[in-house]
């Protein structure tokens, strides 16, 4: 117990003003973004962060997100995140996330895959070697019951918007942020959309990185009356990520 | 001491890595948004904030911000905002705000503006008679040595940018949210503009309330080689906000 406690990081938010929508719901970029940075401060908190791995040039890379809701936290509401690892394979890891309400009930889970690339060579590491495998000690089995991301496919040929990444997009690396194609994503559609209960699962597989400048296209299909897929090309061509969609019904 | 040290709220802030632009520096927007917070905060903690004033059907609404920077935080780096009051007025309140690094050297300071207005009437509240002029207790002469907001003006008649207001802009009252305002006028700009130093100083004056789908246009004037000033209009007509931003010189 307090060996498997130790596994898992906690970290406390509260909900902020200017990061819930017009519903008073936490908005699920702003969730991506805590999710990203409890993965950061769990992994520096065991020698594994960001900061540590630059001093020996490495760094994580995220791969796909997969977040799935039964609600969000309300504007002004105390909520925390809990983060652990739950495998590690020789280039990548999975790392998942619960999300608890103020009442500390579990509102939402979350997947996350992650690859370890070297600064120098753009080439990912071997997880299995780095610190002799240390990285193993910290897997557990506490449970998150919702699918691993998907193989996503857009069939669409015409894109149903287009933007050029500007200076906000675009993060210390010089790449538009993980969390701003998120945001962009999600104002793909109209706001009654998420009138009634929002997003009950989100996906995105982040495939190549985009640049300032670069000019961003958003093809979409729907599978199913509140199921969407979303793939982001550059230049019209290159797929940058995919992302799937699954609103709350609009009966329930 | 004691009981200035009262007046004065302090607040402590790291800077996320989603929260950097791409020269490592803390967003404007997100020092935006981090004021706003502590005002909140500070109020809140005094018995005048939105929470205790909706009881009461009032609400604070942000009039004018003037921010004015000799540095921003790095990635990583532990921060601090103070704030505290300046003046109030029947009508308005001056509220002040230094932005401390994580040596506690004072890098920034801002001011604003703020009026009281009732939630039910839409008009403004006469803040000496708010809790019997409670709030003039709490302030302070704690000095902030930079010039007020100024009166800004634009004669441009061609807009340099048009966006409709989508999702991701509207906040909880169904407004587009006064950071985002910022974040849609820093992306005017192209990123080179941000490279050497970004900006000295940034002013921002709220008209009306843009709302979703509303189609806002850019109006830019550029008055010397650093300094710019912008208007933003919807329905290109009625004014929504109006900006001043100055850059650090490229030579410097």
């Amino acid at each position: 117990m307090t060996a498997s406690k130790n596994k898992i990081g906690e970290y406390p938010f509260v909900a902020e003003p200017f990061h819930v929508d017009f519903t008073g719901r936490l908005t699920l970029g702003v969730l991506g973004n805590h999710l990203l940075n409890c993965a950061g401060f769990h992994a520096a908190e065991r020698g594994f962060g960001i900061s540590s791995l630059n001093e020996e040039n490495y760094t994580w890379v995220l791969s796909r997100l997969a977040i799935e809701l039964t609600d969000m936290p309300r504007q002004y509401e105390p909520f925390s995140i809990w983060t652990w690892v739950e495998n590690v394979y020789r280039l990548f890891t999975d790392r998942n996330f619960a999300l608890l309400n103020q009442a500390g009930e579990k509102i939402g889970y979350a997947r996350s895959v992650w690859a370890m690339i070297s600064l120098s060579t753009r080439k990912p590491a071997d997880l299995m070697a780095m610190h002799e495998g240390g990285i193993t000690d910290y897997i557990t089995d506490e449970p998150c019951p919702i699918e691993k991301p998907s193989r996503i496919k857009v069939t669409s040929g015409e894109p149903v918007a287009t933007l050029s990444a500007k200076y906000s997009d675009i993060d210390i690396n010089g790449h538009v942020n993980s969390i701003r194609y998120i945001e962009h994503i999600l104002d793909l559609f109209p706001i009654e959309r998420f009138r009634t209960g929002g997003i009950r699962r989100f996906e995105i597989a982040y495939v190549a990185e985009s640049y300032y400048g670069d000019r961003l296209s958003f093809y979409m299909d729907q599978s199913s009356e509140d199921t969407f897929e979303v793939e982001v090309r550059k230049s019209a061509s290159e797929v940058v990520c995919r992302s799937k969609l699954v609103f709350a019904s609009r009966n329930s």
